[in-house]
Order: structure tokens, then C-alpha cells, then sequence
């Protein structure tokens, strides 16, 4: 059985049992065993991360930086086994995908967080010079991170987005990995674990366990030592997370399911239908589909050019290689949520029902289709997520009537619409703007939604049920930092105990801070 | 019975019952009848809310500028019969407090906030040319504003902090009156009426009921037409409203109870002990201690410079007047507070009991005392708040258990250290300072917490429960007003389809912009 990481150890796990992961290529179970931690792992984990979080809290922000940079460093030198494992883990492609795309993303990200703690202007010092009152946002705790099982890398526990930011701010991070890619997970933990020593970093920094009871996941998230939580995943799992956390008052960021609407207006289809066509088959089956941002909902006004549109897609989806699904358990819950629609009144144009043959976890290139009447008659089984390679279209009579299916919209991570480039959609997409801005995170033109280019000014985020909070976005540094911090202000606090932003004069030129209104670097 | 205020005029309420406000000097009720409003005046309510949203997410921020400074001088114009309406309904002073300082404040706050709806730096937008991605807040949708009963006008739910952040942010409000003041929040009310008018915007932009049943105010909260909500208020009543508002994934910002330590060293007391008691007495009554900062736990070391400062503090409170309590349930809390103070170990070094005589809602201003060791045994207790003019007193052996009784503490919105000006107490000071910190929203040195100054730099905020979420401050402009906006990102989008505060150019050349990383103004 493999150990967990506490303390800055690998020791045995205190176990209530245990599981191996599974090659998706292959349905073959991997050969390590994994821990599934009882209480007692948690308990000395957060016992532990409180001591890191005294410590970390008074390290200057340059220190977390050559740790963050380390371990950048240290994963390139695992590059090797990382995509191995992560490969014979996912089954996601070496290349174009783990070794040349999300590895590089992901030290990249690393670093990229690893620079905003050294130039400390995430803290947003806010500095008020006549009343001596100063402000900046400071770290928050121990921080438990919950990864996906689509991104092992760049949204892995101990290496992801989540991780970067949580670290940044100071904090030290309780890593629960995926049970779908535990080896993975062990082997950034592994390279965590080099890192802090060389850089001296309180053992208890990072930390990894593999899996606990849902009881204890609970009790974890929700314990009084506890900061904060990131998850991203599955909707149920999500919701009972957040909901013992709300009521211990514990801040929790959710990457929950998200349909990604995407309208394509007339004009466009008459102007570049194939094109588009290419666009959209590429954006739905990356990845076998499993991107949080996987456009699933497609939103066409009826006529000529969506019948010539859909005749395309048709084609191309049939023609399309079948991808591997992360998981038995994906395989499931896509062949379910492909039913539910079914059975709601949706029709297959393509797929609809497992591939038989081969030898992985997989499902069939599928594309169905309901009328908006169809979908305004059950708005919320219809948007059923379908996480994987399949999509609903939905065909509307009029702009009205997609204006309405767009109202009747849960809260979206991302919402895409394609327009004629002369402007011969303008008044429609005017229209479906002003209902779909409020309802995602981020509005896209005439692009798909599967890049999520790490950006400061990237919004992975969005309404309920898409995550936890409209104002906090999970990609893009260091505003994705802000989720893993408090506000905390100093009124007439004497010189001498200011944190270092809030002095009079800091240490690097390159900080940006708000003194008496003004954005002021240095 | 009075009318409620929706969408653009004051109708009968469809009323399940109605109260009456009492006048806190005499326990007299005041004349009027309000109503209790029944689900259907919510309902109606939040209907004309959403159409107040969609018109106000598209309107210049000028144009709510214009709005808000036309409520401010509407304010003015009906200065005395707020001062007079909220005198009665609440016993504050005229002045030094209603008609000098809480409304100056609030019309103050009405005229910053917007200042910063026309200037839009609130928006923070983000601009990353090289990649097409922009960013910026925009408005959440109708916000429910719950005001407490002790700022009829600075906190009220009309006219105080969280309605103005909510406005400036391109919200409409409703606001559920306080019980104790349904008169002057009318006031506000038809001031509101007036400005909306003279103003051209939408009818439903403030809208006004009196009170409902606990059940309607949780469904107030959750529907799914509410954006979020702002409550100031009890521990109990706030934590009923957040299990909802967090089940239906809506935000809600809460500023509950906080008993805000002070901790007083030995050098200080040496030096200036008799200053800080007076300092002390005068934050501590100040308006019968019914602050959310109310200075309520004070934390000394053993010795005698400690044993003169509480002889001198117990003097100054049995000198003091005693003040008017807000109503009958703040005077019955109160007594119900000091009782499970007392029959957890506490003694009274002064008051402690209902003073008899008299003809308004009081109690004696009172100082409990309890050793550090006792508050350590049940510090969940020993937190009790009691809100209004009583404190409880920790006397600790020595430093290692001040710091263990601060280590115990919940989230509180202030804490404070004084010390020897010279540095003679620089070495606990520092030990206090880290345990603290964490533990508080606002750390101050020197200085009692019942000043919040409204600064671009203040956290009024803090860890949970004393708010709900430690990032968000309720005072400050333009901080206070992202808790009632949401993250937008627009990527790719058509130059003309981006809010003004993203394009290239802007229209003012005040608004601060992060660009590429710098920011930039104009």
C-alpha cells in the first residue's frame, strides 16, 4: 500500500481500506494500492497544516516563490513518469495533450504564481495615508484541495490552478487526490516534498492523502482548523461539500457541471456554416468531450442554413474517432444523462448509446436535438450535463423563442455566440447577449469555449450552479488568487507590525498598491 | 395601515398582519400601523425587481450617480423629520449623534458611492491585449437588504452602506425595514420615491417592505430572481437566512455578533492607564454600547497596574449615565447575556442586573470579570455576546494564557492592542499580534474600535461568524460594493459589444484600468 504524505513524511496511511486505479485504455486495474484514510490521517494532516499556516503567514512572499519555482523545476524533471502515469491513468494522449500542452500549462502556472508572490500585488494593499488606515488581503489557512479527474496536471491537487493559488497566498495545502489518477498525484507529491526540502519550507506545506469516507471529506472541510476548499468535480459530491462547509461558515470554491451554451445566429451559419461546423465538432470532442468548458448546448434558429449546418455536424461526428473516457464511472453517467434527455423527448442525430467493440471506456460520438418548445416544456432536465462526447441542439422557431431558452438557463461557466462578421445578426445577437451575459462567467465571440487561456483577466467562473460564487474566477493569476485570502485591515497599527506590503517603503519596485486612490507601483 | 413601496408606488400590502414601533424612552408604541407583508408583495416585488435589473445593467453609471446624489439631497431636504421619526423610534441622541453625525455620514456615503458609479474604477476591469481578454464587475440583480436596528440611517435598508454599494453596483433594492424603526425607514422610502422620479429611473429600482414571516424572508432570499442579500443583524436570525440563501447558491453577505477584544499590556497601563480607562468607558457606552464594535471583551495581565485600571473603570461606570436601550428584545437579550455570563463563572464588578426605575428600555452599565483559566474552560460560552452596555473582563496570569484565551477566540470584526509607547511591551505585543490577526478583520493598535471610518482601506469584516465569508468588508467605498457584482469576462467579444468600461477608449479619464498588468487611469 502506498503512503500518504504528512508532515513533510510518507508513512502509512491510518486505512479503512483501500483501491487501485484503472487503465482507461484497457479497463486493467493499475498495479499500486492506495489508501482510503480514516479520520486519523486527516486529523494529524490539519493538525500539522495549522503550525505550516503560523509560519507560512510570516514568510515573505519571495520565499513561497523559490519553493513554487522548485517545484516547478522538480516536476520538468519528472516530466517523463509524470506522462507515463498520467497516460496509463487517463489514457489522455501523450501528445498532443499531457506531455506537450497541459505539462508545460501547469509549470508555466506554477511559476507564473511563484512571481505574484514575489511581487506581492495580489494582497491589493489599499492605503488610506490620512486616517492611517491600510488594507490588503493575507492569507487564510489551510487549504484543501479537491482535483478533477479531466485535468491531472493543470488542475491536479498538488499541482493544479487550486494549488498555485492556495499557495501563493500562504497557504498550505491539504491535497485529496483524484481516486482516478492517485499514482499521478503521488508523483507531484514526490516532487513537492524535494522542493520543500531544498527550499526549507515547513514540512507540513504540502501535504497528500488519496481518499477518505464521505463522512470524513465532510468533516475535513468543515473542521474549525480548516481555511478553505476548492473543489472541482461532480455536482452531488460538490453540493454536500458545500453544504457542511456553509454551515461551519468555511469559504468553498466549486467548479460544479456547466452545458456551455453556444448560439450560432443565421448570419454566420449563411456566411462560414462549415467552418463553424469544423470549429464546434473540434471544441465537443476534445478530450472525449470532458473540458468544464465542453460546449454542450447548442442553440440554432430553424431554417436553411441550420439544416445544412447539422447535415455537416452529422457527418463529422460519425466520422470522428471515438475518444477514451476517463472512467468506468464517466462511461456511466454519460450513457445516464444521455437517457434522461432521451427519455425527456430528445432525439438522436448521431450516437446516443454505448460503442460496442473495443477495448476501453467509451461512448459514441452523439449529438441530439429537441425543439425549444421541447426544451422550454422541461428547462432543468433538459439541461442535464452530459459530461463526455455528446451534446444537445436545440432548434428554435425565432429569436424569441431562443431569447427564452437562454432566460430559462442555470448559471454557465462560459456562453458563446457566433454572428455574421458584416453585422447582419447585430439586432439578434444584441438580444441574446443581454440574456446570456448574466448568466455566465465568461461571454465569447465567434470562439469556442475549450481554451481557457491563463490570463489575469480570465473569468473561469460564474453563476450557481456552474460554482460556489459569481465573483471568483479558478484559472488566471493572480486574481484567482483572492479566493484563498481574508481582507484584513490596520488601523493606526504602529510601523513596525505592518505586514512588509503595507509599509511605507517596500521591498520591490514592481508592486502595485492603491495609496489615497491612486494605483501606484513601488 | 401604511403602505409598502413597489414598483413605483406606495400600495396597500397584502398584509397577513401588522406591528407597531415603540418609542424606547417611554415603552410607548408610536402611532402608526405597518404591515406584515405576505408572500404575494415578495412576489411582486422581485417581478418588477428582474425588469429593474435588466434596464439598470445597461444604464451608464453617470446616470445611477445622478440618482443617488438626487436620494442624498431628498435626504437633506427631510433632515428633520428623519432626525425627529428616528428619535422616536430608536431613543439615539439628536446630537451628538442622528441629525450631527449618523446622517451627515449617511448622506456622505449616498455622495461617495456615487462618485464611484460614475467613475467605474469599482468595476476593476482587467484588459490582457495580447490574448483579446477583458474583464470587469458588473451588477449580481435585485439585492435584499436587511438593516439592523442600531444605524437607522448609516446601516439602514434604505439609505445605509450596503444599499448604497448595492445601488452604485447597477443593483435594484428591496429593503425589508428594521421592526424597531418602520417610520424612518419610510422616510427613506418616499425620499427614494422622489429621487427615482425626478431621476427617470426604473420604478422598481428601491423598493420597500415593512416585515415578513420568518418563512417569507427565507424564500425572499433563495428565490431564484434574488441576486444576493445583504443582512446586519442577530447571530440566530442571520444564520437562518444564510442556510437558505447557501442551499440556493446565492450569495449573502452578513455582519453578525462580535465581541471585539482589546487587549491592555502592563506597559501601557503603567504608563497611560488612566487615559485608556476613560477611553475606554467612552467607547464601551458609547450609544449604550449597541455598536457592532462595541469594545466587549478586554483582555488584561495580572498585576497591579491592572488592579488600578479596573478600580478606576468601575468608578467611571457607576458615574456614567446609563443609556436607552434600542427596544424591549435588546434590553431582554441583554439581561439574558449577563445571566449566562454570570452562571458560566463570571463576576460583576458593576452592574449586572435591570436597573428599576426609570421609564425607557435599560440596564445598569455593567463590568463582568472572569479569570483567564475560567474563560479557557468554556471560552464558547465566556463569547457570549452581550450586546449593549456590558463587558466582559479576562484577567490572565500571564502572557502565555492571554495569547491561549485569544487563540480560542471565533471571527470578530476588530481586535485591538494597546502597549507601552516606548516599546516596553513590544515583545508580547507581537506575540498578540500573531495570534490575533488572524482571528480579526480589522487589527488596531492603540486606538477602540467604535470608529469606522468609511476609507477605501477599512474592513468592516472579518472571519466567521462575525460576517460570513472573511474576503468582503460592509464599509468602504468603492471595496464594500464587489460584494454585489459578479466576475465578467469577455473574450473575444465584438468591440461594440463590450461594456463601456472595456473599451479602448473610455469615456472618463478618472476610471483606473489594469492593462497588460500596469494600471492605468483613463
Amino acid at each position: 500500500m502506498q503512503p500518504v504524505l504528512i508532515n513533510g513524511k510518507w508513512r502509512e496511511a491510518a486505512a479503512s481500506g483501500s483501491f487501485q486505479a484503472y487503465n482507461p485504455a484497457t479497463k486493467d486495474p493499475l498495479p499500486d494500492d492506495y489508501p482510503v484514510s480514516s479520520w486519523a490521517d486527516c486529523d494529524v494532516a490539519l493538525h500539522a497544516a495549522v503550525e505550516a499556516a503560523k509560519h507560512l503567514r510570516r514568510l515573505p512572499g519571495a520565499q513561497v516563490a523559490v519553493f513554487l519555482e522548485a517545484f516547478a523545476d522538480e516536476i520538468e524533471l519528472r516530466k517523463e513518469s509524470l506522462v507515463a502515469m498520467a497516460h496509463a491513468e487517463t489514457a489522455l494522449p501523450v501528445a498532443p495533450r499531457l506531455a506537450d500542452v497541459e505539462l508545460p500549462r501547469t509549470v508555466s502556472q506554477l511559476r507564473q504564481a511563484a512571481q505574484a508572490a514575489r511581487d506581492g500585488s495580489w494582497t491589493r494593499p489599499i492605503i488610506d495615508t490620512k486616517n492611517n488606515i491600510r488594507s490588503c488581503f493575507m492569507p487564510l489557512g489551510p487549504v484543501c484541495v479537491f482535483g478533477p479527474n479531466n485535468f491531472p496536471f493543470a488542475f491536479g491537487s498538488l499541482s493544479g490552478g487550486d494549488f498555485a493559488a492556495a499557495v501563493a497566498a500562504g497557504n498550505p495545502v491539504i491535497g485529496k487526490a483524484n481516486s482516478s489518477h492517485p499514482g499521478t498525484t503521488r508523483l507531484f507529491g514526490e516532487a513537492a516534498h524535494a522542493a520543500m526540502q531544498a527550499t526549507k519550507m515547513h514540512p507540513a506545506t504540502v501535504q497528500l492523502i488519496y481518499r477518505t469516507s464521505h463522512a470524513d471529506g465532510e468533516r475535513l472541510v468543515s473542521d474549525p482548523r480548516a481555511g478553505a476548499t476548492a473543489y472541482t468535480g461532480s455536482r452531488p459530491a460538490g453540493l454536500r461539500l458545500k453544504a457542511v462547509a456553509d454551515a461551519a461558515g468555511k469559504p468553498i470554491y466549486l467548479e460544479l457541471s456547466s452545458v456551455n451554451p453556444v448560439v450560432i445566429l443565421p448570419g454566420a451559419l449563411e456566411e462560414r456554416g462549415a467552418a463553424i461546423a469544423e470549429e464546434y465538432k473540434s471544441s465537443g470532442l476534445m478530450g472525449a468531450g470532458q473540458f468544464c468548458t465542453n460546449p454542450g448546448l447548442v442553440i440554432l434558429l430553424k431554417g436553411a442554413a441550420t439544416n445544412r449546418f447539422l447535415a455537416l455536424l452529422i457527418e463529422k461526428y460519425h466520422a470522428a474517432p471515438v475518444g477514451t473516457l476517463l472512467s468506468a464511472a464517466v462511461e456511466k453517467a454519460l450513457a445516464q444523462s444521455v437517457e434522461i434527455l432521451q427519455a425527456a423527448g430528445a432525439t438522436a442525430l448521431v450516437g446516443g448509446a454505448a460503442r460496442s467493440g473495443g477495448t476501453g471506456y467509451c461512448f459514441a460520438n452523439t449529438l441530439l436535438q429537441v425543439s425549444a418548445a421541447q426544451f422550454l416544456a422541461d428547462a432543468e432536465t433538459m439541461q442535464t450535463e452530459a459530461f463526455g462526447n455528446a451534446a444537445l441542439v436545440v432548434v428554435a422557431d425565432d429569436i424569441e423563442q431562443a431569447t427564452a431558452a437562454i432566460e430559462h438557463l442555470e448559471g454557465n461557466l462560459t456562453g458563446c455566440i457566433y454572428s455574421h462578421t458584416g453585422g447582419a445578426d447585430d439586432a439578434e445577437c444584441e438580444r441574446i447577449m443581454v440574456a446570456l451575459s448574466p448568466k455566465v462567467g465568461r461571454v465569447l465571440n465567434d470562439k469556442m469555449p475549450t481554451g481557457v487561456a491563463v490570463s489575469a483577466a480570465m473569468n473561469h467562473g460564474g453563476p450557481f450552479p456552474a460554482t460556489g460564487h459569481p465573483g471568483f474566477t479558478a484559472v488566471g493569476i493572480p486574481t484567482s488568487i483572492h479566493r484563498f485570502a481574508m481582507l484584513q485591515c490596520y488601523d493606526n497599527v504602529r510601523p513596525h507590525r505592518l505586514p512588509a506590503v503595507l509599509h511605507d517603503k517596500v521591498p520591490n519596485d514592481t508592486i502595485w498598491r492603491s495609496i489615497d486612490g491612486n494605483w501606484v507601483q513601488g
